[in-house]
């Protein structure tokens, strides 16, 4: 017989979290269906009907830690705007939601990372997500004239490199003091300034060939 | 009786590589003396007459570790040029040393990292150490007209923050197989074209006031 759909999300939400506070005083162990169930007070089969595999509660856990990044990717992607205005919103929004959650709780927010890199092959969609997302904003950077010489995929690969401490949950606890919206705001500023293919186009530095002129 | 120095050299060089191949097969543990001495083949009344406490020992590991990234910044900082080069050669040349340290022995890579976030105050030094090689670097540059509206420390701040994931040792197990010399290349000559202070002398996104001449 099934079961009321608002039953299925009342227990899968318990069981979620249920998973948080094992994570918060646990770190990222291997969480085993038993354990979860004892943990949630539940009869292992009774897990089974919320969640069909541990696979299946990890993405659910991921799809959590994602949702709103991805709430926010899509707002800023719909958004009108220049390119910049849009990239800015992109890893800002994203770099205070990070923020916010880590100054929270940074042991949990560690041990999420711990997890995460455990469990590569959860995440790697939502990081591909991330990539087609950005491609669109540097598409719309590219018609109004940034980054010449340069690949669409080449300018994605490039940005993620020079704001990585910006997105990469990782980097947080060891360089968060030192990052700021403003600094953020400065590098989005020089890449689209300064983020060009090399070659004959390039300007050259030591006979600079634009001016000021107003 | 002071022992010649040929001896302590010979005796210090044979517990530092006693180390690395503790650290090879137990991962960044916490050593003990007592542990280091035995797997010498060494009394620990013997250690102590060639590090005097385990800090001196995880300072003489720092040492080893960051001895030929020291040489190519000294190199580099007395070396002739135009500053964006020097930049390229600062960053370039540790990041080759890296990854072929890496390459070389991934998980002793790791290993080290993880003693390195465990000792954060032996390491700091060297930090810091960068940092000043760096600013010489980014003074060269402004007197050349570059980071116009920046200040030496912010500029510096910033240039880690683009250029992270070249110099971050922590994160080349995650980014290696995505970076190269020839992307660093461009990210540093976006640095140099693109990086600048905000407010009133910047340049409006709406209404351009620059224009190739020729």
């Amino acid at each position: 017989m099934a079961r009321p759909q608002a039953d299925i999300e009342a227990g899968r939400r318990l069981l979620l979290e249920t998973i948080e506070t094992m994570i918060q005083e646990r770190g990222a162990i291997e969480l085993s269906m038993t354990e979860l169930a004892t943990a949630a007070g539940m009869s292992p089969s009774n897990v089974y009907r919320f969640f069909e595999s541990k696979e299946a509660v990890m993405e659910a856990v991921a799809e959590d830690w994602f949702a709103d990044k991805i709430q926010v990717m899509e707002e800023v992607v719909a958004s009108d705007g220049p390119a910049k205005e849009k990239m800015l919103s992109f890893f800002g929004r994203r770099f205070v939601l990070m923020k916010t959650r880590f100054d929270e709780d940074p042991d949990l927010f560690v041990n999420y990372c711990a997890l995460g890199s455990q469990h590569l092959e959860v995440i790697r969609g939502y990081i591909d997500l991330g990539d087609h997302y950005l491609a669109m904003i540097v598409a719309d950077a590219m018609d109004q004239g940034h980054f010449p010489g340069l690949s669409i995929d080449d300018t994605v690969s490039l940005i993620n490199q020079m704001v990585q401490p910006y997105c990469n949950p990782d980097m947080l606890p060891q360089m968060g003091p030192r990052l700021s919206e403003e600094k953020l705001g400065t590098i989005i500023d020089a890449i689209f300034f300064g983020l060009k293919g090399s070659g004959k186009k390039q300007v050259g530095k030591s006979k600079p060939d634009m001016q000021l002129v107003s």
